[in-house]
């Protein structure tokens, strides 16, 4: 049951409408593996430079996440700077300094190699292959992708769909990578392209998972004020891979897939209620399956026997 | 169960990044007045000019839509002309010429005053207040807004909000009136200004009802092609409304609601696959129910018992 990440490690700097932090823990990996070691033991693979502050080693230590593949290196560790729009409905990067990310070549220790889980966040996919080639033989792979490599790289993107059993990404990415208008028609012409099946992340709208026995969709959980939306979708991304990592045996059924959706969506919804990872560190599992009842209660209801009249 | 719409009659040109169409039949009372039309008796109140083509009444006529209402004037209806930006996640107004719409007094027929539904679609809340005066009792009434509204007549609006049963409008629109870039902290804050209910419409990604007892959320129905997203929210109305009017008995419970609001999100979903009301005028009520099931099938999941380890 164990599950290995890999990905970015970053210090961002982040403004809202109305507040603003510098210097704080971020990167996919970091939400990721922090929210997964809630349900599961995690394995970190990343990369971090000479100025990486002791206190966020302690941090993943403290979730248990394995360090052993994190990597440290001479230089800067990857900076990233951005500023949301009022009402987070977009986002403007400010400053993307990659820093020893630039040369992440993600070396797998190999305690790692016989994980069962692993999740790709968003990186190169030539790293993600190369991800993939160092393991025995994972249960599930899912990963992340973005436009950037969408359109710079489809040769190896192309080369890494046919090996995942799940690709998770955004509205506007499956749009792009589907290439019609309509997130339905693109989904399904994304699954022609490999994967097993596809989750589509729509934000505060919700999730949708496409796969061969059918289509699941689920509203995000409500949250009352939202404070920095950064990491929404790789705690997302970690909620599933934690519940399908820890808890459920053998190969996962789609009903197990829509599970593992809500309780995504669930755990996603606290790590935007305040900045970097500070509700995923001491969220007690039972506020997290409190959040998820109230998210299976939003969307109960009787379906009627027939429209016509009575 | 009779059922009074109010609102625009419209001749649009609408542009799609794929296709174009000109002159034909629009406006939100032509969409809600067709789509209701399907499960419930509809009286139309709205202004035409002599340009209206005999065909369009044909139209109304074979769907048994009540015309008593349809003030017939000289000049010219109400044109509306748009364009939809690839994807269709926004669209431009390129004209808006009221002609005849701009005068428009809607004065109920006394056959229309004693009607237990109504829909006040999006037009003057001034003249939204003057319809319910005439009305004898209405059971459930039912409004549509929009951002010029909500800025421009904070006051008629305010006083309309505790008229209403519910309040139908989109996320945007919720944002504003609320004044929050939360849609569920502005949904509190909306339901506190007066109506007993509110949904909210995310388009694509579904609706919401936010009610005294509870939420819900529905997402959207699945659709193969989008061609002409106009006149998806008051079909969505029509569905609600028509549902309500023709198949529920007494008051409205929240459950009542709730298959309301699926019933508006299937019937929704056929008015985008073609232009003006192509595809509501011949819908079966079959394949409305087929589609609902379809909907009502994509949400079901059996949520697990915990989150602990086993």
């Amino acid at each position: 049951m164990s599950l290995v990440v890999v990905g970015s490690v970053a210090l961002d700097d982040i403004s809202t409408a109305e507040e603003s932090r510098t210097n704080i823990l971020g990167g996919s990996a970091s939400y990721f593996s922090v929210g997964a070691s809630l349900l599961a033991p995690v394995k970190l693979v990343a990369v971090v430079g000479s100025d990486f502050p002791e206190e966020h080693i302690r941090l993943f230590e403290s979730r248990g996440v394995d360090l052993m593949g994190l990597q440290r290196i001479e230089g800067k560790t990857f900076h990233w700077a951005g500023r949301y729009a009022k009402d987070f409905t977009s986002r403007e990067s400010l400053a993307t300094d990659l820093n020893v990310f630039a040369e992440f070549d993600p070396v797998l220790p190999d305690s790692y190699r016989d994980a069962d889980h692993v999740f790709l966040a968003n990186i190169h996919p030539t790293l993600q292959n190369k991800v993939l080639d160092q393991l025995s033989a994972p249960r599930f792979v899912a990963a992340d992708t973005m436009n950037y490599w969408i359109e710079g790289t489809p040769e190896e993107l192309a080369r890494l769909l046919p090996r995942l059993d799940l690709l998770l990404i955004n509205d506007e990415e499956v749009r792009q990578l589907g290439g019609t208008s309509s997130i339905t028609a693109s989904a399904r012409k994304v699954l022609d392209k490999g994967p097993k099946a596809l989750v589509v992340k729509r934000g505060e709208h919700g999730a949708s998972l496409y796969h061969a026995q059918g289509t699941f969709h689920l509203p995000a959980a409500t949250v009352d004020r939202v404070r920095d939306p950064t990491g929404a979708g790789d705690t997302f991304a970690s909620g599933f891979m934690g519940y399908l990592a820890g808890r459920v045996p053998g190969k996962p059924t789609f009903e197990d897939l829509k599970q593992a959706l809500a309780v995504g969506t669930a755990l996603a919804s606290f790590a935007v209620e305040d900045f970097s990872l500070q509700r995923l560190v001491d969220l007690p599992l039972d506020k997290v399956y409190q959040r998820y009842q109230s998210l299976a209660q939003s969307i109960r209801f009787v379906p009627i026997e027939s429209l016509s009249p009575q």
